[in-house]
């Protein structure tokens, strides 16, 4: 089974509608975030939602600390958080902090995690209301909750994507998993100009949540489905695939790529491929926008020094995921059918 | 360093006031529950605020599945959180849940789980709108959010008891721990009558937050201090009294006991005064009232049929807490100052 599939095992059982309208649910679980209706916020003529939204990392699962540092560890686990408010086109307000930490962590060790939190709540101005400090018996669990809000009705959902709708990113995927690939293997940094070093291994190590993109997808119009990549623009594409009870067909040669991502890809001999469509971890935003509105959408990003790139389009299906690429052979396009699958990070 | 300490040495670092304003933050880390502006729920002539809490519970750590169920696990993480909602006299609406399951952990284990967490929310009318799961190299960590909210300016805070207070209760401390010891020694159990059995591992399987109490408490006035017992009467009490810069005095022959709990002291040689002030996972609450409005409380829980108990009375102070006992040798009462103090729930 997959996520989806254990997920929907699990909560079958499931709540009665009424119970769900009383407490103003407007969508609950198989999205980015939760949607209920409410507002911290309140400015004069806009009604709002709130936005609800939990990960969790756990050490030898999701990091370990030969590749990442405490403060990074604490950096990542909200701003992975904060991604998740932003593929639904929201404002992050509030973050609370659950940890679970194990005997050979000092006082010290947990400053430093929490340095790191701090500084990524400060830069993204989310405040840290709370949370739970427990022992662990193993592993350091860091589970990180954060509530947002969003103009009403406006959430950037995974099932608006329409036939017909471009495909966009607004990054480069890949360059976290280089970046790991990169700190995982030191002989290669020699071969790759200091920037690129310190460029991948920061895309690892601190990604930048998309907060202003999102908000900006969402207040232009024309974005119909949104999603963060977490997993991969393969397992993303498919989940919004689903969700819109759409095909899509990504192109091959529209990804894409920085110059630090090619040269490391060139100079380790690794499948550029391979970290773009499940490496995950990039915490760009992948999403589908109205042809007519997309130069727009693409000036106004422009204007703010930010990037988008149209990668693919969106036709009928039933949550297929195509993968064109120019066959070297033939000299035409083939598509081959892409799928969520599981990129185990540490072997 | 104890838990407030270090949760303050991690958290001196902090964020600038003006973020904290600008996100609505009325009380932040250092009480059962955050206060944020805001609410869900809006009703005419009525201004809300919102509460956020989380709690983790984590195997071999909070609980092992010789003692619990997995219903049992996933309802009490549930529990333990409205309780926090309850100790701020508030509604409790919405929970999210991040749970890190070990392998050898079957999708049907995990459906128990859920089950329980459903039947818990289900009771007390809180919907669950989402969640996060992960693998865990170890042990199941179960990490949940509520949202719930209170009426703006009325969450019953630890900070504001008085001297002259009455101290209160709203139930019996000690009843969980004692359901723990009979679950690890199930020798004892021919010498109870059955319904004590059933009423004391209940205590510790399945606590009921006492969402009713805490909305009672705050809605008829005169509560000026509230906490749960989630870590045992001693140790709330410290708290309550280190937050409102008083002291507690409790009476020990005014601490309440039942006779399933007492008959359990007397067949195991057990400390009743053990399991209540240091046992635990009660999710009873505590708190202090204006003595001059304790009759009418006292009146209004009776035609409730809840439970209230005046236990002892506050007094000036900086943060002491003392239990009045009676000295045999001497015919009058003496007091041992109490601290807050673990309580190793396996050894």
């Amino acid at each position: 089974m997959d996520e989806f599939s254990r997920i929907s095992y699990w909560t079958k059982e499931g709540q009665a509608k009424s119970l769900l309208e009383a407490t103003g649910v407007k969508l609950a679980i198989g999205d980015d975030a939760a949607i209920v209706s409410g507002a911290v916020r309140q400015d004069e003529g806009c009604s709002y939602e709130m936005l609800y939204t939990v990960d969790t990392m756990v050490e030898d699962i999701h990091f370990n600390t030969q590749t990442m540092q405490l403060d990074h560890i604490g950096y990542k686990a909200l701003a992975s958080n904060l991604s998740d408010i932003a593929a639904m086109g929201g404002i992050a307000l509030h973050a609370l902090i659950a940890i679970s930490v194990p005997g050979h962590y000092t006082e010290e060790h947990i400053k430093q995690i929490y340095h790191g939190i701090y500084q990524c709540a400060n830069q993204y101005e989310v405040a840290i209301v709370g949370g739970d400090t427990t022992a662990s018996p193993h592993s350091l669990v860091l589970t990180i909750t954060v509530i947002g809000q969003v103009e009403a009705g406006t959430a950037l959902r995974r099932s608006g994507a329409k036939p017909g709708d471009l495909i966009v990113t607004t990054g480069i995927a890949g360059r976290s998993a280089a970046g790991l690939h990169l700190l995982l293997h030191p002989e290669f940094e020699p071969q790759l100009a200091a920037k690129h070093v310190q460029s991948l291994k920061q895309a690892h190590q601190m990604p930048q949540p998309q907060l202003d993109q999102g908000r900006l997808l969402r207040s232009l119009g024309g974005c119909h489905a949104l999603n963060d990549v977490s997993d991969g623009l393969a397992s993303e594409a498919v989940e919004i695939a689903e969700a819109s009870g759409v095909a899509f067909v990504l192109d091959e040669q529209l990804l894409p790529v920085s110059e630090g991502l090619s040269q490391y890809g060139s100079c380790t001999k690794q499948s550029l491929l391979d970290w773009m469509l499940y490496g995950g971890e990039d915490y760009i935003l992948l999403g589908t926008i109205d042809p007519q509105c997309y130069e727009q959408v693409k000036e106004q990003f422009a204007q703010r020094h930010m990037q988008i790139y149209a990668i693919g389009k969106v036709e009928p299906g039933k949550g297929e995921v195509w993968l064109e690429r120019m066959d070297s052979r033939m000299a035409h396009k083939q598509r081959e059918r892409i799928y969520k699958r599981g990129y185990n990070h540490f072997t």
